[in-house]
């Protein structure tokens, strides 16, 4: 076509995410799913949805998800934008202020999706290259970055950052807008809203994607001072999240007992994995998230071992992480699937 | 907040949708909503839905409902998207084609939606305004258009523009992309797919909101050739439809006689209600849409008046429809309520 495109987007390749199987079978702990379902009030939601109602456009930014939401965590409902996962966010914030010649800032390794949502504006990106188990260095780049995102925990290990830590550099660089991506903060117990608190320059978002056992039904959001977030409501699909997933967010935001629970389950399973994984020789990262990083000197081929045995985890080639599988907490009982295939091809 | 937001978007405003009526009791004939309910294969896929499939993400840019949709078209499954309605997909193609300095063109009056959409990508809008009934005329303003979005049929009026006349100016323009919004096209009865056939700088972008009664799922898709589609792969949101939709999007098109019937039913109601607003003393231009613009010195009134009885209509205070009332197409009864009503007002 003699059309040309939009001069930011050469090159730009699709997300790769982990692979999903349509048939069942499978052991999945490759994309961070939640192994539990939704809680019993969710599923009741989803199963007395009035089909009906999909005749309607939904309600824009679902107001009483917002209201619950702020209510919850102290935070004005005018404050939270409802977004299409928070995926959305992200790219939200970074369409509402980036300009030519902006930077994006971020460690390295991380969620690989930040790349791509820089370039898609136009924004380079600037790398801090992480120590080896995702230790945060003393030098930060911040070379004409106008929006740092930092996954808190941080991917592919799970590094938890301390609120005191990220709180210096924020109060440091003022001129720099910060995202705090809170997708696994569930599993880690605590989170960075006493910055939100402090600092006009952050940003939080969350998803209901992990913790909440609802990836399938795409729901997010962002948390941010009223007027900083008023140019992400122009930009936003008005109608972004169906009726549906909606309802199903708001009844899984009032399930907290559930969800409480079903974390604690996942992040003993976590610890008790990560020693069971040390005692098989793999080095693994403290992690505060729904995953493991766990080294081995044969992770490739363990990785596709596992696969031959209908066990799902995430292998990445790049150069930080390819020395280990990114595993998703399971259930008890997949995780000794896991260690027990993990134990046998290592014999 | 000191950081500078993106230029391009200082000033923009959310897109605004007609009002949503959160209780029932009201006949809503203000959103082009069809008032019929999905077909029972949709509700019978939307009420089993099995909520432990919540808890996985979503296949990407779904492949049964691409191919469905591929086969009955007669188009490579590879150049369709499934997109979260079709706003999302019109803002893909703008993100991925306009560069700096680009316009956009469109008719006036059509979709509000059209110039936030530039806007977005700091595209100026240039417009070409239609006849009093929506015709279009012989010189459309094209000055430095990258892309030109054409909504056939045509809202406010429902104007249905012929394929041919639409590719005289696509043939012409070889450097303008068209984007052809069929949102109304079922109700039309003909569509524009022989030029996308033909011409390489065609979009079509279809949504399942209008016609298959969907609008509260949020499930759209734009056809294109294979290769100018494959930016927007990278710059969609990797899980841009949830689950369930996806599910019930792939129901409702395969329902093609339930759908059929449907429409037929809308395009009854369409015409025997566009003699009768003229019998009452409203000037109704020709719509292939699912709703009627019905001109009346006592527009604005009338509005209001039917609110008070708990009828939702749309009034555009904007120049060229500030004389008319925008009315969906609702059911017999419904339409019979609206006629009985304005017939009482306008005693």
């Amino acid at each position: 076509m003699a059309i040309e495109m939009n001069r930011n987007l050469i090159g730009a390749r699709p997300y790769v995410p982990g692979e999903q199987p349509s048939e069942s079978g499978w052991i999945k702990l490759n994309q961070n799913e939640n192994p539990y379902p939704p809680a019993p009030a969710v599923c009741e939601i989803m199963r007395s949805f009035v089909p009906d109602r999909a005749r309607l456009y939904p309600p824009a930014n679902y107001p009483p998800l917002r209201r619950a939401i702020g209510e919850s965590l102290d935070w004005p409902a005018d404050g939270v934008l409802v977004t299409n996962g928070s995926d959305e966010a992200l790219r939200l914030i970074a369409h509402c202020y980036l300009n030519p010649g902006d930077n994006i800032g971020m460690f390295s390794p991380t969620y690989s999706y930040y790349p791509l949502i820089g370039q898609m504006f136009g924004a380079r990106t600037v790398v801090t290259h992480l120590e080896r188990n995702g230790e945060c260095p003393d030098e930060i780049n911040i070379d004409g970055v106008k929006i740092f995102f930092i996954a808190n925990p941080n991917p592919p290990f799970g590094t938890v950052y301390e609120a005191e830590r990220i709180g210096a550099l924020v109060e440091a660089c003022p001129n720099i807008l910060f995202v705090i991506d809170e997708a696994y903060v569930p599993f880690a117990g605590r989170d960075c809203l006493s910055l939100l608190r402090r600092y006009e320059n952050v940003f939080v978002t969350r998803t209901f994607s992990k913790s909440h056992s609802l990836a399938g039904l795409r729901v997010g959001f962002v948390l941010a001072r009223p007027e900083p977030l008023k140019p992400l409501l122009a930009v936003c699909d008005y109608y972004n999240v169906n009726a549906m997933s909606q309802l199903a967010a708001l009844a899984a935001w009032q399930a907290r007992g559930y969800y409480d629970e079903q974390i604690a389950t996942v992040v003993e399973t976590r610890e008790s994995s990560a020693k069971r994984l040390a005692t098989l020789g793999f080095d693994v990262p403290p992690s505060g998230a729904n995953l493991l990083f766990a080294r081995h000197p044969e992770a490739p081929q363990l990785f596709c071992r596992l696969r031959e045995r209908k066990i799902l985890v995430r292998y990445f080639k790049t150069p930080e992480s390819r020395d280990g599988l990114r595993i998703t907490i399971g259930t008890p009982e997949q995780m000794d699937a896991l260690l027990a295939a993990l134990s046998d091809l290592l014999k």
